[in-house]
């Protein structure tokens, strides 16, 4: 267990503490589940009130948050507390160890393939002739990389992760388990009734810093690239059409789908199962509610929701407004009632005074 | 093939039978496919008229059911007909058998883990260090188990599940092919422009009796556990985010999609494809319809249907007026003109009046 | 590199040429984005506006479309463009081509196996007991092939593929990597608070000359089968239910989800994520919008969208008129302010008539 002065994680983060600076951290946990000893953090206002009731030793939160009015424990103020918090997790407990083994004698590795220095490859693996693998990757079991298919460096391919043929991976790129990537794009020319497979000729390029999630699939180009852009991150069961496009430091999460041809600009969020169709553009910056069909380009930076998507407030207010249809009705059907009575009254009226 | 006779199946569900007692039974099948020999179910009375041209021989109804009105065959009348179908159905195949295979000498198992009784452990399958499995438990090819994770008695892993490091699988659960259960989840502290991970260093607790598709998608912990309770069974193509909490005995359906911080309480039951936003709370019972897209906490025993998700009374209701925006907009445009014309006329007549 | 002179490749379609006929060709390419020596292609005149910016040497267009009005270059007219550029593409580039590897040593092959000629077999597959492989089928690293399963003739079978026991795949099937075919169906009978497990006994299906995508996850039947028509291709992350019957030359696109003993016609389409409940009839034909919820039998030959599911031009104006409701809002307290204006004026009018 590392144990870390509350003076020490401050001057790793470039804080201030706040209070008791004897206190000594072992652990990291959200507000609600820090118990003593551990550090905790607080970045969006809307968890405020948790800190009256965390049992956390010491809280990390933002440069102006003032510490008069909770209970007498370490704060540490810094600039940025999420990303303050996230450095000290790196520091108390690091990221994934991963144990050096070389390359396995039971993996299956072509005697035309260029492996890089400090490779692990294990148990299983299958990798292709032609290809290239990068110093101090490693790939897990089970893992396949097809003919000419090249892998940076610094790169962790969980266990039972696909890489067809003439893709190209960038470095310190991490692909989880279970992970597709380059299978032919979907497409087919019909001709007399039979749908005929178009060869899928193209490739992958992963970019540097990229990270994916579990049983995601990305699409080979059909002619050029399919191509996910340097930093981006996707989380698990993602699907991304032939020739897409993403742009650098997208955030797209679980279950998205994109179909082919698509443009994605950079700085990009997608909420989880958005869909979106084919040949569109969307700008850099945009942010695209879970669940909402995209059909048509978005512009920079805007926000959507909805399916078919529309602006959010926009999109809010029609949702909103769904819940008062009901009501909608009812006022329309008085509306019509009492104009009714009204013109029948107004006609009598002229009745009686033209009779 | 295995003969029951329809006296022997009744007995074994505590039924009784009306009817032919001489009938035999020699396969099951529901009420629109079965032949002669076959038994079929009736639980739901909308599908009675099938009762009418089903060539079942025997079939298994609610203990109320009167027989009077159909065709002269045998029928077992017991309180719960779906249940003792299930019986019967288990009588008659049994569940999928599992060659005893022992510890392949093709598979990779690490010397320092501990292997239970009984234990198949397939070709190509790699167990890593510390790892521990139960007796009687069945791993099939290229599955991987992390460093640290324990498996326990009598589970079923199919083939290319990834299992990750640090994850607890209780006893009699069964993992469909393809699943993987502890990939990091989807956490970055964006600082400069830059995603930078945040370790993702809690783990996974499946609990006793659980039953996973096939290509889901478990989410380890951030700090603390991701946990599916005890009983729970999920349908294929699951994403499930870190630190979510399914209570036991849900029912999940293919495609759900539940991001991070849940907490699901028992017996819930989810439609296909529906997503749930994260850091909410869904009450025991509640039920949640298809392609639902929840997005505030669920009270207990509630249903909840559409996107963003409405009680499901009001949610068919709003969404059945939907289809009648075109009628409100023209009723709407009606009374409009309506209304305008009788001003216009009252304007006149005032001035008529007035002059 | 293939060079093609303009001439040969309208030969090889059928087609005729217009303009330049010494232009040789070396590549293929959409219209944006060709270089010099492309062949690309105009089948949909809404990209008729690229056909003025491309530096594509050669475009293959319909038999009727004009060549006056764009830059001089040699097109290729022809009747089904579409068809014919990937006729092209195929004889320039041809399909993927598969090393012929024979049974790698380093797979596990049941001695009750039956392969067929010339079949590849490579590392780390797993065929089972009383498994047959056809000829000239391509099976890759980390398959499992379970029990008693059948794979037709010239199949290709990609890496950590995995087919439960008792499915049939007929001839010339693709199935790309991680897909999973016959994982057992979503069927439990609860009772006393117990989801029981109902065997699934049935198996899977697939015809000839299907694909499928990475990633998907196709139930095998309860009882009896589930079936993948003829010809049928479908997407990745694509999720069939137990006992549903897909007819033949269905597209279904990425993300699909369909639940149990659902019918499906022949030559059905279905956008991404569409959801399909349970039970359901769709007819021949049928053209289902992306995100599509279909909760009801869809006749033949229909096109639907939205979740539930209308006929497309009735949920587009209801989709269309959501955007509207504030405005319908507005306009109902409106009419109501007016009308209660108009009522009131003629009470006092009313009133002091009768004074």
């Amino acid at each position: 267990m590392t144990v870390k002065s509350v003076t020490e994680l401050a001057d790793h983060v470039g804080g201030e503490v706040i209070g008791d600076i004897s206190v000594e951290v072992t652990g990291a946990a959200t507000l609600t589940e820090a118990g003593q000893g551990d550090i905790s953090f607080l970045a969006n206002l809307k968890y405020e009130k948790d800190l009256q009731t965390t049992r956390a030793s010491v809280v990390v939160v933002g440069k102006d948050y003032s510490a008069a009015d909770i209970p007498p424990r370490a704060l540490i103020q810094c600039n940025d507390p999420y990303y303050a918090f996230m450095q000290i997790v790196v520091l108390l407990h690091g990221h994934r160890e991963h144990e050096k083994i070389g390359i396995s004698p039971r993996a299956s590795v072509s005697g035309s393939a260029q492996i890089g220095d400090d490779v692990d490859i294990h148990d299983f693996v299958c990798i292709s002739a032609d290809v290239q693998i990068g110093d101090n990757t490693r790939i897990y079991p089970s893992c396949t990389i097809g003919p000419g298919s090249k892998v940076g460096k610094d790169c962790i391919i969980y266990p039972n992760v696909t890489i067809y043929d003439g893709c190209q991976i960038g470095d310190r790129v991490t692909i989880h388990a279970g992970t597709v990537v380059g299978q032919d794009g979907f497409g087919y020319a019909t001709h007399d009734g039979i749908h005929h497979k178009i060869p899928q000729i193209g490739g992958v390029i992963i970019e540097d810093d990229v990270e994916i999630g579990s049983n995601c699939a990305i699409d080979r180009g059909t002619l050029g690239y399919t191509v996910i852009g340097r930093g981006t991150k996707m989380s698990n069961l993602v699907a991304i059409g032939h020739n897409t496009q993403i742009g650098p430091h997208c955030l797209l999460v679980a279950q998205v789908g994109i179909a082919g041809s698509v443009q994605v600009g950079k700085y990009c969020v997608m909420g989880g199962q958005v869909g979106i169709v084919g040949h569109i553009k969307i700008g850099d910056g945009a942010k695209i509610g879970a669940q909402a069909g995209v059909t048509n380009d978005v512009p920079e930076g805007i926000s959507i929701a909805g399916s078919p998507a529309l602006p959010i407030t926009q999109a809010k207010r029609s949702l909103m407004l769904l819940k008062e249809l009901p009501e909608f009705r009812k006022k329309l059907r008085e509306l019509d009632k009492s104009l009714k009575h009204l013109i029948k009254e107004e006609e009598e009226s002229d009745n009686n005074n033209s009779e």
